[in-house]
């Protein structure tokens, strides 16, 4: 088996974190999993959607998005077409998610991170691309809330990263590009955090299932990729 | 550990499936996990998506709904508030791919099976009713299809059918209703074949990440399930 | 003149009407006339829309829908195509009415019923069937919100039924179902309460207009068909 | 009993039909019932909706709308709310109903005609004086058709006209404006062709139910106001 | 160069300015331009937008609507195709700060005023014809805040009209109709102040540029133009 | 007078034009005019809008928004409101005019160009700078159409460039940032072609009008910035 790129089966595409990549936002990272790149900005409010006001505690939410040429062929534009499609919701729910697993809600205080993910250029996991930016926004998004004495103690719990891992002909792949994720069986998207918890594993097979040992194999896989993941995170942070 | 409704950790519902339950669709199926009731109807189609069209492969594609007063407090009809909301698109694009699994594309030939699985009743597990249900309507619709000589070949290749497990009280759990559902710390979706292949798995953490240990033990408990409700299924089809 | 069914020409179809159907709504009845089954719930809240806040006086509103495989070829699901369709805000409007006409709104005081009709399966006379399910299901809200002390006085003024009348082969004809009403030249849905009152009266010629005969004919074998209707609500609000 | 107007009960308000009130249009009239003044277009195209293409007959449809200032406190324009509310889609429904019945849809072959009817200024009784409008225009529409030898024969059946009746303080009154129709228990709308032919009827009680007899008293007074309308209609046509 | 309808090229069409055209609104005026018709209503709350509550300041805003038939070929209803077009937008916003330019509006105090402008017929020219009649329906409002006590002061700064300039075969002409419109290279439109002051400036070329020369030979006609629309809003004002 | 940034009046913010900025489009440009960044992609397809399509000419269309955190404080993601607001369907129908301007249509053959205008991040001026960036994405679109034998001669006929100017605290100023922006009385677009024909004026007085010779001094200003960014385009293209 050959990789199209030639990685190793193990082996991450080349990542880039750049933080403060746009200056209004409270967070703003691009991050690059070699050609995927997502601008993700994170954006603080003091104030929390109505189901949770009165009650002392946080939220974080995400929004995804792609530019209309990102990808291959020019793709409709949602905010044209008048509606998000099933994709993009699906995906920007799992951003939420997982990044509300980073934080001590209660510790946030009745305030609001929101997480934008843009898609400037599409080659395959950018949602695992947009967890694993978003995650070095909400981090200066938190710092900066502290500076501004909006929060006392820092909520972060976790760094939590997130990463792809398929069956391309055969065998389990890390991270993979488009041309990879275009023909492979099963897609694995993992998402988990520093200590080694797990937050999200969604194991997907539209064409044949997968066997149980195919499984363990990806999440052993993934798992060494989550741990580099989030070693560049904190030397990002550490800048 | 006590679960609310007294049943063991790896006790399933009383699970029903109700074959010829409406008279219109070429599958309909009432399924009930306990008090969930999910009515799954088959509609067979001979043209396909567009995207499709003249490739000599079929489709099958899910709609999820709940009836506006299934819950305990009443819910917004979506075709009233003008679209479907984010978990009413994840789930019916699960639906979809578990469906889409069972069956041999090729030999469904242009032919589009639609599963619109509408929730009568809900308490916790919906989504897996419907994938359960909709396997079963399914093949009530595929055995139409022979009959009325649209397709040569049975195209199936394995009922499908699909469980939650959670962590409950530090515990894992088969089988989630909503008293249940609503105070886990972790949720996990298992689809599976019939030939123990896995097709989709879904677990998430929205409070505290669920560690290796737990995730093993979930993913047996699923299995055991899965495997009971397989044979559940095949009593049905029998009949 | 033979109708499909082998029915008299002032003959309903067998009519049920099943209580507590469902187990979360305040009022939760199957209505069924003959293959047509609508599932009628009623929602109490404690508040009213905008319009009549402060007044001192309550509101009942309808929202109806119609289960995509409910009907002989499969229809779009309304959430799915992002509106409502004229035919269902014209019903769902004339149940709304309909209903209010049997309760004295003062009485029911700053409280809001929502009666919500969904069709699970097809076969004419939808409408009439909902209304008159619907009342059942509103008089067990209605004493569901007296148990509670939410109301002192119970503010029903008169059970409500309705029911369709055609000129179906030149004569006119009671309760049409499918096969009769699309080959009917006249359609009317007759809305009357229990004392002989008359509520809602549509008469509608598609194609050649009706004589001021016809009409009285219809309206005499439509005041039959409702006198039926009542005696079969009170028997199943007996129960 | 007095009505605000000084009217007789079974006088009508003074009505003008004034032909060719705009130019672009193939038939173009304005209606006036009193302060009631509604713009009724029809517009001709050489094409049937998809549903009745290739079997060689005709449709005749309606749209409706209301100037937001067309009314006493200024009403949320509908494009800019992005729907039509539940009140216009009942309307121009019937108002399609009610003309399609004047027309031999045969005769008409595969042509459309669209029947715009927009309230300029409003003061109760819109819908049947755009009924009772938009049959003029219909006529100027077929005698362009004529002329331009889209069609070889008249399709006109009959001339159509509506007009409203109504309990106003117990006693049943003829077209009701907007001081009657906002405090009239019954309200009934009577579609009726030259020929006495019953188009449609539609009497709804949202207060107090009515007696039969209300309603045989309402429908004499409907009829005679329909004679004296079809009346000025042939005048107005005879110009 | 001879234009279509025999004007000079500085020459108006006859413009004819009618207030109280209906009677709801507290200012209606239908303006014609030729052929162009355009009702614009006035209507006054007593509130103004979010974004100004508690500021002291008032609002002006304006919405533009063509009825579907006010053209040669039947333009789709935005009500019913559930948007507004890009060129609608586009309009209203030009004559709502159009307006604004006309009124001090912190003397107009919290108060909000809404203009419509309805097309009843067009004929080119409609943006302009709505600003010219829409600033004699907002006098009328103004008048009418004073009559009601509802403002002290008139916040009336200035007269404001627009028309249209083009270059038609060559040669700058004014206003335009809609043959020269549909065949004019440039099409601008001037808003300006009864005492000189420009408000609004569009000049366009979809074909060929323009030259400054030809910019400034548009201008100096647009001005001459605007002056006489001037005199006939102030006759129009006086009656 | 001093200008927050320090500039002079006639001087425009550091402008850079970075192509290929993407891998994807056939276009692909990061305009910067100073700190506001737009990203233009050009899109290129060989079929054309269905009321063009036969008649042997193309077509160039443009669609523009922002990322929710290119500004300041967050704006609602246009994709998830469900709708573009007025202001992004103004902006992108002015880029579409301007670059058809550039081109000849039938040169381009039965093709369409989509340029995609996004801001990254905005400080004023975002629809000017990308117009100037899309124009340069245009030139790279057309030279691959070139290359891949689609035209067989440059449709290009001028390059086009435009530039805002304001009154700002009574002075005309060229190329307005935000804090300049949002205190200015009046902003001027302006679009010109190289050989200096002007393609589209837009003066705009929100607060007091303007006077002919403070609109004589900005139309001066914005042609010698659209002199030199027309330079810089050039440059930029010659790489």
């Amino acid at each position: 088996m050959q990789r199209p790129s030639g990685r190793k089966p193990e082996q991450l595409r080349p990542v880039r974190l750049t933080r403060n990549y746009t200056r209004h936002a409270e967070g703003s990272v691009l991050v690059e999993f070699g050609d995927t790149k997502v601008l993700c900005t994170a954006s603080v409010a003091d104030e929390v959607p109505r189901f949770l006001r009165g009650q002392g505690s946080g939220w974080i939410t995400a929004e995804y998005g792609m530019l209309p040429r990102s990808t291959g062929s020019r793709m409709a534009r949602e905010a044209a077409r008048g509606k998000q499609g099933g994709r993009t919701v699906e995906i920007q729910r799992l951003i939420g998610r997982s990044l509300r697993a980073a934080v001590d809600l209660e510790l946030l205080g009745e305030n609001q991170i929101t997480l934008d993910c843009d898609v400037i250029q599409a080659d395959g996991g950018t949602r695992t691309a947009a967890i694993t930016g978003a995650c070095v926004a909400l981090v200066d998004a938190l710092r900066f809330m502290q500076r501004e004495k909006m929060i006392a103690t820092d909520p972060l719990q976790n760094l939590v990263a997130a990463v792809s891992v398929g069956i391309y002909e055969g065998e389990p792949v890390l991270d993979l590009d488009y041309p990879e994720d275009s023909r492979a069986d099963t897609d694995m998207n993992l998402v988990m955090a520093a200590d080694g918890g797990m937050i999200e594993v969604q194991g997907t097979a539209e064409g044949a299932p997968f066997t149980e040992k195919q499984f363990a194999q990806m999440l052993a896989l993934g798992k060494s990729g989550i741990d580099e993941l989030i070693e560049l995170q904190r030397k990002a942070l550490a800048k």
